[in-house]
């Protein structure tokens, strides 16, 4: 009854409101600064829009302001501990990584990723058995991530020590990704290394009817000889 | 080539696989602790699963450490200094908030919501110049929310202070927020207070042909005379 009224003085454009309940006051705008740093700070997070950080932000102040600490902590102690292994780029805590250390690892091959979570998905497929390099992004001039940026000296200077034989290209299939594994496969072949690219095609379980046509035309036009 | 040779030796079953870098070595998994501490300690966040959190890990890790800094710095700040009013249950960083402290605001009204989220939203309505009582949740004896949980003693106390006049039940319109508002109701009526229930109906901008059957026989059966 009340909205009705407020809403029929608003229609009625009513210069002297009817109920002056209907103009809300100026709120005094709370100076939760906390809460706004910390709704900003979440931010950092991919993915993460402003609506988002400020779900995460009440959600972690009402249910779990433990949780909020030990991420806090796990942050902070991340931040400070892992670096990058010296020998292949990717994340860890120590000098080199546990993977390059390995004896069992076939040294002789090079599989070089964009970045640790390709790493962990190639190794997560149990069919590779070599030592990685990770460059930690994709050449992109646009973006301003030049070779310098891909650590191109050092993987040259990796890849090149003689021990290893065949370098596979396991950059992402996006336009990025490829334009990055041309670069690197024509500056590794110069220097008389085998280098190969992962294999695009159908992927396993797929149905053809639902697969992308760019897809399909390069499982035509790598398509592989039977009973070979 | 190599690949090809893989996969048939693999179809083949022969017992003696013919390359034996078809069998990867046994990875001696890297006890990375602190980034799997980190992507164990993200998964407070709320909508987070264990994918989400590997890419926050791993994002923040290689693009914006100062920015997993600053997260970690606002987690803590946040965690310590942000409290609940005393009077309407919001979060605060004093002992009573800024809106109740206010005396702008038009006391004899208390609008009842769910959560802090709640109470920014009706704010941001710019329709409502009253006072707030916060729940922090809703009854769900399933999940063993009872009355004491949402502090319905404080509630009480707070909505008959003698200056409430009209209590304004404004929980959600799931089942859970309907039976909170439901039992709210009854027990603050049964004190003399008015109650109200935010109206339902069809959205401001709304097309009958997209809004659900539910909605519209509720506006059907609340809707309103004109020229009133």
């Amino acid at each position: 009854m009340l909205r009705v009224q407020m809403a029929q003085a608003k229609i009625d454009s009513d210069p002297v409101p009817k109920n002056d309940r209907g103009t809300p006051a100026r709120v005094p705008h709370e100076p939760l600064s906390s809460l706004d740093t910390l709704v900003a700070a979440l931010r950092v997070l991919p993915g993460v829009g402003p609506k988002a950080a400020q779900r995460m932000a009440l959600h972690v102040l009402q249910h779990d302001r433990d949780g909020a600490l030990r991420l806090a902590h796990a942050l902070e102690h991340a931040t400070r501990s892992i670096r990058n292994c010296e020998r292949c780029n990717t994340f860890t805590e120590d000098v080199v990584c546990a993977l390059c250390r390995s004896s069992k690892r076939d040294a002789s091959e090079l599989c070089i990723v964009e970045t640790p979570a390709d790493l962990m998905m190639v190794e997560h497929s149990q069919a590779y058995s070599g030592l990685y390099f990770v460059l930690m992004g994709r050449l992109s001039p646009l973006d301003g991530i030049g070779p310098k940026e891909i650590h191109l000296d050092r993987l040259l200077k990796r890849a090149t020590d003689g021990i290893v034989k065949e370098a596979i290209l396991a950059t992402n299939f996006t336009n990025e990704g490829e334009a990055t594994a041309h670069y690197i496969g024509e500056l590794l072949r110069s220097r008389g290394l085998a280098v190969s690219r992962l294999a695009r095609g159908v992927p396993v379980g797929g149905e053809l009817e639902y697969v992308d046509a760019g897809t399909l035309a390069q499982a035509l036009r790598e398509r592989r000889a039977l009973g070979e």
